[in-house]
């Protein structure tokens, strides 16, 4: 959320760094009932909480999730972030036992554009410089795992290749954690025999590494090695899959990520305990923090409030068919963010026009929110709206878009966390509440295990983008039929396609309709475990912009970061 | 120093694991006056102390320094990190306060074929699978600076090339903590006109970043963030430096090693706390710990033990011509470490028959510690020679090596701290001690600031390495030359040539003569500030064998790691 949205003078960092901490062991002690023994600190305002004490919670009984979603994105910006803190903040805040789970933000884009996703205004996890840069260091063991497995490949076919690995058919990239558009298409081992053989290669940024999946999906150490293990990393000339326990690498694999996986523990600015761990690409992976981090919240407070990546229909859909589906679990309210500038984009107008009332704009982009609503409603599941509040919106604009939800069967509330913190996002944590105890919620995932895998593709299309069809070649559809059997049919799918639509056109705003999802390309993530299907331009190595973040980012004569937000 | 020295059953990671290690904060509060408000705990075994609290200890007194080095290194294996650790502990058994300061492991080796840098036997420092893992992140936090500034380059060439930059003479490669030869020389950019120019680049290991020498030399972060900022990155097409800081980069580099540039502090199995900080490349950089890890400690204890890369030639050497002078500090007693069997193979015996009483090899060989016993002795320091115990060392080549170094004034003691720790180096401990209240030294680096550049290395070549004179083309003087113009004379030299010979020539062991030192290329490290002469083959990007250590290393049922050593 931009720091004028309300004229705030102060800054996403100043408020950060002018807060007061509490210690993180006296957090977990108070608020969750963790003993010291049971965490690992980071300094003295980050904890990772051990996988011993993890596993001890295993019979303690569940409290309520609520996952946090969104319309889809604009560049007025929505703040599903800053909601995911302020609800809990809230929660809170009329008395109930609650803490969050978030993604860890990738360094790429805190030195490029986006800066960093601890939140914003009085709705932050602190000490976001912290989060926004190292933190405890996960990114890079993962960056670590996955180009040691790089090296390995390479290793293997410079020592005399006895797997036989097509060098032309090496799947497996390298990554690094940073926005690097130079590094997209390489080619490697140049100059001489003692190099290597030289191919075409190439660098993702690190969240779209499958190790970056596969840590957010595993349950445990154990289930990590496996899925490592499972990892396609090349083919053959006869195209046999070689993965990464013919290279006899996953056992390093997972002594890197050893610590990693243990859930990170900070603090909202209100005191409210947090998990933020993992964070995959909402794009060519699930899109939402680790498996562990969740099912261990909701062993240890009574709500955990989490986000899915971009709108509803991308994260939401996948938190339901890939994370609860693999993690057995299934929220009891979803939360879907908007904004009144948001909705009146989606209607038509213009950033530079969205300050001037326009009650015919915004009835026309509540097209956009209200077919996620009745997405939410088609897994079964019970919404709340929740409008972040800028100053610019009027008493009119509020009641239309308040009506109009009711119409639908969902109660649409205002919320003021970016100013006031947990208390301006009480009235959501109500209606959050009392929808959970009327308990309407029942999870039917959108398709079975079962159903064949261009189905499932097909399914989520036509009911998720309400396309008429998905599409494909005949070569895509021999892929995914070829995969089924190799044994691979009964695993979900993930759809990578642009964020700003239903459809694959990213002008497309509000609702559209009388459109195909055309798939370009599938990937099957065997450690992941899901089938990812290409609808559309996929980057996985960003770049930076002119002006990069990087050029205002500097540390004080105080010692103090600056320039980062 | 492998487990089979003493046939001991127990290996290094099983030594450590068995260990009953104390929290760190006590170790810092008992053994060092340190609250734990100045430290920043990494789980419960190490922390990093505050740069706050370094800053606090500026007006107190120096403790006594020594500087552990060696013999040029055989495959037979010296064991200075060993004796480093176990002189410390020793010290400390013989009453006295003392604590040490080592390089931190890199990644890339202890998945190849060397294995960690933690010391060995009942010599350690724990937890030894932490440090040779991950540790505090500082190496990947140095990962990041540099990878930043190469990002920042391609980006700035993409959006216009507003510097002028020559695309073939960009002078800044990437880097990544893994041995990985396929990345030695890549062509970058491929793909088309949003991925950018395509140019010649390549990696090469952390350890051999400049990011890293910087770090290892900086006083503090103002200093850090200033010669970050004065790295030539690329010049123009008419040969105009381009520095870091045209790009604005110095600022975000400086953030993300705000938190590194603090020293780590762990302890050793006898509880005795030791700095690990930094790790240099000890061929084109200096290859000793950090300045700011061994001031601190000086002010911290009476005795800091450190260690320098490679043997005396090299590594006392640049610790003496680099370090020191950098930093105002001077070493009190110089500690050379040899093996029998290490001066047998010097005196041509093969790594097979080392068992072997030979007294006419071992005789041969100690020309090799002669010579770098002299050397010390040309600097002005008092040296102490530690031979680490093997079974098949013979009273008689015992009697030889004390007998041939009192003959040059030095007393030569056995130690045994791999397998009785630091009692085992007490003998050592003592003479030091004694030595140091003789108080002999008065350190006289080789060579003034303003000798110019190749009158340095010529000097080093003669009175060091005892070459007949150093050579260099007209192109490598006239560059030199170049530099001295432009403000860089008074800059001490780096020199980077086999660490196995006095000579270029790795086999030729003992103490040769009738050579010369050919300077083939040489390096400007202007942030550094530092001149690299290249005198041989430097690989600044390992690879892997053909089985590497990787293959073995695991995390086995119980969630231990294993076949790390």
């Amino acid at each position: 959320m931009p720091a004028s949205q309300h004229q705030n003078p102060k800054s996403d960092i100043e408020i950060s760094q002018a807060a007061v901490k509490r210690p993180i062991l006296d957090v977990a002690k108070e608020r969750l009932g963790i003993a010291a023994e049971n965490l690992d600190p980071y300094g003295h305002y980050k904890a990772k909480v051990s996988m011993d004490y993890v596993k001890s919670l295993k019979d303690k009984k569940n409290g309520k999730l609520i996952l946090v979603t969104a319309i889809s994105p604009t560049p007025a910006g929505e703040g599903k972030t800053t909601t995911t803190v302020g609800l809990t903040d809230a929660l809170n805040h009329i008395g109930k036992k609650a803490m969050l789970c978030l993604r860890e933000p990738s360094l790429g884009p805190s030195f490029g554009m986006k800066g960093g996703a601890a939140g914003g205004g009085y709705a932050q996890v602190i000490p976001m410089e912290d989060i926004n840069l190292h933190f405890t260091g996960d990114f890079h063991a993962i960056t670590s795992a996955h180009n040691l497995l790089s090296a390995l490949i390479d290793n293997h076919i410079y020592w005399g290749n006895a797997l036989g690995i097509d060098s032309r058919r090496v799947a497996w990239r390298r990554v690094i954690d940073m926005n690097d558009r130079a590094l997209r298409e390489i080619v490697c081992s140049l100059g001489g025999v003692a190099n290597g053989y030289p191919r075409e290669a190439g660098f993702d940024i690190t969240v779209a590494s499958e190790v970056m999946a596969i840590f957010c999906l595993a349950k445990d150490l154990d289930d990590l090695k496996e899925r490592l293990g499972n990892i396609i990393v090349a083919y053959t000339r006869d195209r046999k899959p070689i993965r990464a326990k013919d290279l006899n690498a996953n056992g390093a694999m997972t002594a890197l990520l050893k610590e990693a996986i243990a859930p990170n523990l900070v603090q909202t600015l209100e005191g409210t305990p947090a998990f933020i761990h993992g964070g995959p690409f909402a794009n060519i992976a699930h899109g939402c923090n680790s498996v562990v981090a969740t099912t261990t919240a909701l062993k240890l407070a009574d709500y955990v409030v989490t986000e899915a990546g971009f709108g509803a229909d991308l994260g939401a859909e996948k938190f339901i068919d890939i994370k609860c589906r693999k993690a057995g679990i299934a929220p009891d309210c979803v939360v879907v963010v908007a904004t009144i500038r948001a909705l009146k984009m989606h209607g038509g107008v213009k950033k530079e026009d969205l300050k001037k009332e326009d009650l015919k704009a915004l009835e026309a982009g509540m097209s956009n929110l209200k077919r996620h609503i009745e997405n939410i409603q088609k897994f079964g599941l019970p919404a709340v709206v929740s409008i972040n509040r800028f100053s610019a919106d009027t008493d009119a604009e509020i009641a239309l878009v308040k009506d109009k939800c009711k119409s639908l069967g969902v109660e649409a509330l205002m919320a003021d966390h970016w100013a006031m913190g947990g208390e301006g996002a009480a009235d959501v944590a109500k209606a959050v509440v009392k929808v959970i105890d009327e308990k309407k919620g029942a999870l039917q995932p959108l398709y079975p295990d079962d159903m064949p895998l261009f189905e499932k593709v097909r399914t989520i299309a036509k009911e998720i983008y309400r396309a008429d069809d998905a599409t494909a070649d005949k070569s895509v559809k021999d892929q995914l039929k070829a995969w089924e059997d190799m044994g691979f049919g009964k695993l979900p799918v993930c759809i990578a396609k642009t964020q700003y639509s239903f459809s694959t056109n990213p002008d497309a705003k509000g609702a559209p309709t009388g459109f195909n999802i055309p798939v370009r390309e599938v990937r099957l993530s065997a450690g992941a475990e899901f089938i990812v299907a290409i609808c559309g331009e996929i980057m996985t190595m960003p770049g930076l912009p002119k002006v990069p973040s990087a050029d205002s980012i500097d540390v004080n004569a105080e010692g103090k970061i600056v320039g980062l937000f």
